[in-house]
């Protein structure tokens, strides 16, 4: 891969270019021609005052060219934070990944629901029945499961995509779960339309390098005890390999509070939002641990600014293999579709309860 | 003070008298007349199936009287957690606070606004006025101020609390303010409609004990480093010297994050709303430390069924004399009141923006 | 207090004076002699190089005195540390404090050893005579106990300390003994000879400054969520009263980890010599809360150079008031002691074991 | 491999059969005999009053048989912990793990010295002379490094390894270099005499399996922000696929506090021996962060009783690519070494200073 092999040998530099705010189309393509021409990577961001040009690529290569010189350009700005490509210096409006038309990031919020495993064809198949008729786009579950016991039940494995495979076909959600290595990647990759890289994957670089080879969307929990900043060095992994689908997704972090499993941290929302453009949802459940937190947890992750929610349902919680006590029922599950609708009017964001 | 010379004596019981569901006004009467005459403490709570009444008193005296045995009498439960009065088996319907005809815990969200510190008159006079404009029902300010180094700017003291009456006068807001020690108690009472007990002080049980023997609500802030469960034994500290007036304040925890100065636990609104209840409300400046995440993390609080929120907020803050970086303008205040009292609706409480 | 007040208007000022490696004793009285006629506070450190002189006091006077022109003065230092008197560079070699005899500090490693609680005569007297058997110097024991609930054992007070006394009387071990408000300074200040102020008290500023205005030493122990210089600067206060007997205690702080009660901040002991002049001991019973784990933390705690232990023992830990599960049998101590009287001599320290 | 499978199908299972303390030698071996035949897995542990033996095998077969009628066995005993191999019930006695001839967890200590990164021949054959030098038997360097961000440098890959090999042949140390993934176990494998798993690895179940399936001992990283019932769990992972040479390795764990890199849970050492059977070392380099408290720290690792250290090691620190803070120079580590051996005789362990 271009930026991998680049990375190795040292050269790689990112940077922008601030066009003047009075710069035309005209200039914005001579400026990108010559960058193409030259093999670096281009990304434009066009906002509301000015447009700015990322560059990607080989420092000796970008050394020769007077770009400072060129119409139409105000100045060149070296990218200093350690991450590049995930950061708002990069490109300054949020980016919007499309998921087959799915949105993430847009104005339209984003459930994402399922169980925690795939248990069974009639476990799943339910599940994915209830999440449609409240309205989520996607159907989670767990096919590939890190358990922090060996002797805890490991998933289903390919058997488990496949029957999600079928629950897609009957419902027509868009199905994502969680990759753990090199050949799950390769075993995933044939049925999910995103993959998940779990909480204790997020500093796997050798799998995130991997997942950034592709081209599918990826959705990218932050670890438990990762700061914010560490997250987005991470992210940062996938994309210098060519992937900037990457969403974010906060799902609680270590702490020595004992009453909920782990720690929501809400501030990673707005902070997120901050200082980068990447999209950010919040998983309710794995930071509550508890079915009876999940609802105000998802209603104050929406009302914080995120882009969506991945709730843990299951047709029979107490029948779960797995992390039984944080999965909504179905009916518990439609209250919060519900609710979530009402409150995204009033922050102007949208959400269709029952699809 | 009665309960407090019990405790030392090892001798205070709390138990429940669980009415059966069709007893009547007449055998609640009779079991409280009862009680009373041996003068024990006495809660009635009403639910919509049964009542319940809250027994405190002398273990020996309880023994001997056959309570079970009165008609309308299902049931006696003693109370086996750590923290008795402040639990939901003792009182389980939520309280609600009454500050001088402000409720705090009922359908109207209640905000505390005003700077970190009382730093002058012209300054708290005109916090004041944004704060009244915007909705706000209480002010406040620091006059005794706990700070990391005793180098730091300490606070007005008494003569802050007398700008802030002033403040009061003008406005009609009820006021707040932290108290440090017995002797700062003592002048703060003279001034202030509610205490305020800070972080550091979560476990000063000297303290607590002492605003514990007034009737003064009581804001009690939870430390940076307390669980959920020793924040409510040191509420007890409180309760159990017979102040029942106490509304807690969730404003950050300690841990390895450092984009905010403290992690929001925003999860402690609904574990503390199904063990105690108290009163919750959110102290999104301290838990965030800088002004641009006030606003989505209060929209947050308000969305996970916080009962209120107490902001900092300053004329000037570039100018602010402690805690610069979080205070709010008056015009993000006012902004946020706005926000706030769209989501109230949503949510079935009530804000009346721009008072 | 002279330095309070200066701090309160806002004046006071710390700087050192390092004079010329070749200044004799000449000049450094005579720049001692200006300092004090002055009324600024003196504080001589004679190094193998050179002297340092520091200085507290009023700024204005501060101001006008050419204190740079005097023969033997190489540089005026201001100190921007927001602890001062705590500070290496206030003084650069390390402080001995002398308790009646006993240095904290110096060659000697410093035992302090007793139950969680005084519960009885017997006890505190079994206990006493235990610890001096094997060759503590002090005897500790709670009197006032913060204890997390109003309703757990909460000490037996002045009798407590009355107790310790007979138990000084006939043992000779000095007596350490937890102070928590300033009823209770007052009362311990007649039979205590080293004050304690305990963790939760850490933020505590009104008690920090009530032992700062006696001269008695003080143990000061760190916060379960202090950082190391959140806590020099609590030391502060009670320094900048004018108390400079101040020993600090690492005692374990608050993480996610379960299997101990605290996690033992063993660095804190490096840290905090680097840092500071002040003695540093460590609490391994209250960082463990399991007496198996006792042994292996003091002897970690001496070799990473702490100044001494303070050990929870009681003379049958199964019937403890408080704290069971942590305190040692006098048989445990004993080779406690023992094992610390041979690490001692590795690394150039002394212990007498047996007293 | 045998247990893997079993473990898919759930049908594992793990118990120690207690032998009376009078059974002889014979008693035991038909013991084993009938358990090899029936094809489960068996692990003896003589005790000084009774033996006990280790069964791991399919719960069908091992239902069959009448284990407790056979002579000499007393009981029974299934194992409740997650964590089964890696438990004390399953194994009393301390596990000794011999890598060609050094062993770890026996009387002498071992100390494993090298720099963060392999940079060049010059850098690895002096380091190499250094550690040598002062008794260290093993050679640490990254040829691999995972680092925060992609564009840090992420090592010389095998051809680090190929100069690590140089200097082995030259110094007869051992080598140990950390692994990353299925592939970097395959080239590491060639050259390293341990493998090590690093702490962002702790929960990479994928990479615990990989090396579980080797023979070739594990230095196994705790994470940092792993609890040790979490890391005893991982441990599992690589010993359930049947590599039972596995040493543990505390490096710190993530708090809020700052002066530290990370907080090196120095309880975790007696934590594990109470816990586990496995040998554990200690990693001050990364807890610290800072060179000066790596000497502190050791000395207290080695006292609490750690089975030896990892220390980071360069001949130029000030120039090295990663880590540079952290690593001591030749003569800080010589040093180390000469006060280590001091340590050792009192506590009754060994180390050969100077080798």
């Amino acid at each position: 891969m271009f930026i991998s092999t680049q990375l190795k040998k040292g050269r790689l530099y990112v940077m922008v270019i601030v066009m003047k705010h009075n710069s035309g189309e005209k200039e914005i393509k001579e400026v990108t021609r010559v960058l193409e021409q030259l093999g670096l990577g281009v990304h434009i961001s066009k906002g509301t005052e000015r447009t700015i040009i990322g560059v990607i690529g080989d420092k000796r290569v970008l050394c020769g060219v007077p770009l400072e010189l060129m119409p139409g350009v105000e100045k060149l700005v070296p990218i200093v934070e350690s991450y590049k490509l995930a950061g708002r210096t990069f490109k300054p409006e949020p980016s919007v990944i499309d998921v087959k038309g799915v949105k993430i990031g847009g104005k339209e919020l984003v459930i994402m629901a399922g169980p925690c495993s795939v248990e069974s064809r009639e476990q799943i198949l339910e599940a994915a029945r209830a999440a449609k008729k409240s309205g989520a786009q996607f159907l989670r579950g767990g096919a590939f499961k890190p358990r922090t016991s060996p002797y805890a039940f490991q998933g289903l494995e390919e058997e488990g995509l496949k029957l999600m495979q079928e629950a897609k076909e009957e419902t027509g959600l868009l199905i994502i779960s969680e990759v753990t290595s090199e050949r799950t990647v390769e075993i995933a990759d044939k049925y999910v339309d995103m993959f998940q890289i779990g909480a204790r994957n997020v500093q796997n670089f050798q799998l995130l390098r991997e997942v950034g080879k592709s081209q599918k969307p990826v959705l990218f929990k932050r670890g438990p005890s990762t700061t914010i900043d560490e997250w987005l060095n991470a992210a940062e992994y996938i994309m210098s390999e060519g992937n900037y689908n990457v969403v974010l997704c906060e799902r609680g972090i270590r702490t020595f509070e004992t009453a909920t499993r782990n720690t929501l941290d809400i501030s990673a929302v707005p902070v997120v939002k901050s200082l980068s453009h990447l999209p950010i949802i919040v998983d309710p459940s794995h930071a509550a641990g508890k079915s009876q937190y999940v609802l105000p947890l998802s209603k104050a992750a929406i009302a914080a600014g995120a882009d969506g929610l991945i709730i843990e349902m299951h047709p029979n919680p107490r029948c779960a293999l797995s992390d039984a006590a944080q999965q909504l029922t179905p009916e518990e599950f439609d209250n919060l579709c519900k609710d979530i609708s009402k409150i995204a009017k009033i922050i102007e964001r949208e959400f269709k309860y029952g699809g």
